[in-house]
């Protein structure tokens, strides 16, 4: 199970997550529940009154107006953050990244990237010279099960990979949802927020992600046929997509935000020339393994089956399920321990994994793929 | 319930179906399940004495040595046959049907409708000027819940129709099996008896027809990447569609044989603006319908929120499972309807469905655009 | 897959089975499903006019006023039927199937055996004399998945059985059913016809035989907690059962007609030192096997994993449902595979397995024994 | 969904819990989860060299050598701790408990209880005499899907309650772990440590909880056959239990820890005259709710058809799955909303609900029935 818990948590502050936010909740949860954080500062929102209100409901011991002066203040302090939880809207990920980054706080940043193309390759740049880690919270990688998944590919388990087929299909904008004050909803569906993916940016990301980790193959190719169902949206609610694997695995990819009866339906299969591979987000214990012309094989978290990669990830015995928050909370450990490794002088520990500036950028680069590949009627880009 | 058993069994002729064959023993045991017929006379095989041997095993009263002898026979018979089932490889349909067709015994025959569109176009030819029924056995569109779906759909239940998306996945051609000595392998990857498509003509046909059926839309084009994953083999072992419907419905159709785990997991997904269906051929019994805003509601087969649609296609209580030879059955009790009919000089009773040539002449339109997109690097196709 | 249909179907006769009686139909497609018999026969009702027309109906050959005429005049005939399917209430068992047996015509009996121990004993004194086979359709034995776990544990795979929970839950009587105008629940909520024993009888009876039939245990005690729970119902219409079995085995049986939500919710659970098999009859076609310390395997009718005592009870491919019907036809077809036998003057072919007068018998006593122990306060009765 | 975080977390201290317990580990996410607390103060093992490395591992302020130290300390500090958490084998339970609770520090108690009834009983009057709060962590009762399935049985959606079925089912001690290095096992199976109940008190009182707590039922009297399968083994491993409720309901427990291919298999179904609910902790997000005569509905964590009671317990959208340490949270969480009410002179909120005293006692009291019933063959006794 979860390695010991260290002596000190590391000093963790927030940049957005106030009050009436979603995904700043549970990055809070995530950095707590192993004890690897301690959460002391924020500019949890867009005014001061609003950060300091927020601020002060969480019990944080400085609260700044903005992230310039909370980056430049911490820098300063020999008790200040280690490391700053990044968790705006997508167009507010580069700037506030490249300004901790470069001083040497180490950045966990929510997905996607950024907004655009050109602030990811900013940042990355920033990063690039940063004495800082960039970790990004494409946090469906730190279940267990996927672990365990991407451990029994790189092993063989199902042989040569030949398909791919990964889905995240929700219905929470089946209606006008921005329309009717879902904040959610507002910028998720607002280009000047999310950048030139709805859908696509939103939750196909994650699908990408998820399906190059477990794959541990590159895509080289992407034909997308997106589309906008609800009137008057601006961005896509829906990509259907099609991909091309180095080595000639192939797979298709659906994502989905109009799909009535799924709440967060990110499913992934992968099929190689000895066995197959299922996963299921919303039943995240079970990994469905078929050796071909063998019985399917059930294997649960932390249960027979399960190799040393699922293990570590996993803090209780199996039939009592663990969730969305431990395998986000998971991302967060592995941050810690880079970054613990890091404060050392040595090099990230073996088998910790976390999604990274490359990551990100990959995805960037799907989504604007998407985005061309749909405009070009479907036809193939390069990835 | 079903209707009640009628009298007199119709005569049935068998041409193909000879020992070894697997469909050919289920178009007999769907035939027989409902009393509809009774199979009196028969072609089984490809030379006269295996037909001959086939034919005594199964204690039929009249076997004879070719179809066109086993035609022109029962034709001019006061008792000869009134309906014959064709279950040939696809390339030995178009031939027999024909032949039947013409001298007014009517035809039930297995898909795809043939090998070649030429084929399809012949015999669609003959089908129009004959005094007889064709009726394809796309039996999938035979289970009750299925037939429930097509009418929720129609009564307007899930709204108008956004996405539609399909899959029919097996694992038994993982690895090269026709050349192991399975027959069925053998002629299923053999262009000249299967025609232009692998996985495409034998199960992404019925991906194809279901997804139409039940959504009542028309597709206008496709995108298609076909693949070929075992080495040597000379059709599309796996099968990526994109699908465009008559207004502005998408959708993906997915058909692989090479998906080790899958047995027979033919699944349909529909979504309209008001709600969602889902169906899955291996858990048949179950329709699972979310109205938008609701909870998710499971719908059994001749229980609670069953229509009359499905009700009529259904032989005993809920929570008994009927399966797929119960829904093969319904395909023969629904022709059986149309061709009694017939010979009453009636019009087909109302709500009796079945496919039909053009739903035919569509499965092989949907082949050889899949091929032709597929030649073209996956461009659209117009339908 | 299932043996070659036979030459000749056997003469069939039925009592009982009129219009508007569920298990008749069910019968008459099971002795009809793999062309084992064809129903010739009938003395379908309780008086001749109806009895008539239900014949008319079915297009019978021979149509009598009551069983007993039908019993003789069949006799007699040298073209008479060779087994009759008797599928009246249980009070109506005994009667024809003495009359049927001493004139050395073969029964296949709907259970309970009978409605009272004495006329159970009466039909097993009259069978002892007879020159003919009795068969009780324990229908759920002959699910494929059934043998196989029967197997699995006959081979030890899951070691010295320890546990058997079984359960068989029904809502259909939740609410007076019988005042409402439903003949299935007048005469199945009725002790004149039904005999002592309400949901215990109806399904507990099949719950108790399949437990038994699986782990090849005889249950030596049991102490039962009967309950009415619709106001004015003569039967219990739920059993809450603790079982004793030879060896030291140990289970609970729950019947229950009162439990909304389940339709027939027959499920097998058994465990042994070194593993556990788990059933459920609404998903038939998977058998759940966990050797111990090891991942939890699906095995599938016909698929990877299967036995012969599963594949000879199937007749097409894995991942091709099969059902309710099917098992029921997998008795008639036994039964069949054991009349030809006896017609040969051979023993009843090793492997052929079919409920009989003994588990008929035991199944009285498990009614007559819960009936028992639930007037002595659920104190243990033995077996 | 969950309340605002409060300002200041309670300070907690820890008895048990050292390197190698399962449960302190628990108790320790679960504490930290919502920021509800802060451990700062522990007496870990039981010895002092134990205790104090098992602190420092955790980083706490301050180690004490055994719990009777720690209690005057931290009842003498103006920061001493505000609450602590008992987290011993069941023998360990009563002694500390009574200490602190005397002493004005809340109790947050593993459970069962005590070991024997005699403790119990001297900890209910401890406890009745204290100026602070006794929680015990039936855990299960904080999952959001049993609050909703309780709130919808108190608001008289499935009517009145005919049937409540619970079952606990797990196989780890299937061989006799115990005797191969197993701690867990050790004194799980030790009368010595873990009282006169072995399954019957380590999971049996966990399912007979949740039975009442759902269902709003008080159980009358219980009949149990209680079974020690392995060889050697002191107390049960397996337990078959039938319940009689109070109004009429009736029901059965099933406790297993030697079912191969069950890990922690909690499952619950309650009935009444109008409806049902079925809830499995294995899958604890989803409650299936049938509406007599209805299809059934699958009522989401979060999602539509969730109550305020569920929506209150969860913290991330539906789709996003909570598990046990989300559920085990619930139980601290509401117990720092009681203790804060209590620190600030004020009644415990409506709708605030934690497992009392009372049933710990009636679990006692359920640990002893089943052995004396089953010592006297499994007659009834009354609770």
């Amino acid at each position: 199970m979860s390695a010991p818990v260290p002596n000190r948590p590391l000093r963790l502050g927030m940049v957005g997550g106030g009050s009436g936010a979603f995904i700043g909740a549970v990055h809070r949860i995530a950095a707590r529940l192993d004890g690897e954080y301690t959460l002391i500062a924020g500019a949890l929102s867009s005014t001061p009154e609003k950060s300091r209100a927020s601020g002060e409901a969480l019990g944080l011991s400085r609260v700044y107006d903005d992230y310039l002066a909370m980056a430049k203040a911490e820098a300063r302090r020999k008790d200040g953050i280690e490391a700053v939880a990044i968790v705006t809207p997508n167009h507010m990920h580069a700037g506030p990244a490249i300004e901790f980054l470069k001083r040497g706080i180490h950045v966990i940043c929510d997905k996607p990237l950024t907004a655009t193309m050109a602030e990811a390759k900013k940042l990355a740049a920033a990063a690039a010279k940063a004495d800082a880690l960039f970790v990004l919270t494409h946090n469906y990688t730190g279940y267990p099960m996927i672990r365990q998944a991407r451990a029994m590919v790189a092993a063989g388990e199902i042989g040569r990979v030949r398909l791919v087929q990964v889905e995240y299909v929700q219905d929470w904008l089946t209606e006008a949802a921005e329309k009717s004050g879902s904040k959610q909803a507002e910028w998720r569906t607002d280009p000047e927020r999310s950048g030139a993916g709805g859908a696509t940016g939103d939750i196909g990301t994650h699908a990408y992600n998820l399906a190059c980790f477990v794959s541990g193959l590159t895509a080289e190719a992407l034909a997308a046929d997106l589309s906008i169902f609800v009137p008057g949206r601006a961005l896509d609610d829906n990509a259907h997509v099609l991909l091309r694997f180095e080595g000639g695995a192939r797979g298709m990819l659906w994502a989905s935000q109009v799909a009535p009866g799924n709440e967060n339906g990110l499913r992934l299969r992968v099929y190689g020339d000895k066995g197959g591979l299922e996963w299921a987000q919303e039943d995240p214990n079970y990994l469905w393994f078929t050796p071909f012309g063998e019985p399917r094989r059930r294997i649960t978290r932390n249960g027979a089956g399960a190799r040393p990669e699922a293990g570590r990830m996993s803090r209780i015995p199996p039939g009592h399920p663990e969730g969305y928050l431990e395998g986000f909370s998971n991302i967060y450990a592995e941050a810690a321990r880079a970054i613990r490794a890091h404060q050392a002088g040595e090099k990230v520990p073996e088998g910790v994994l976390y999604p990274t500036l490359a990551d990100g950028l990959a995805g960037m680069r799907f989504v604007e793929a998407c985005v061309q590949s749909s405009r070009r009627n479907a036809g193939w880009v390069t990835l």
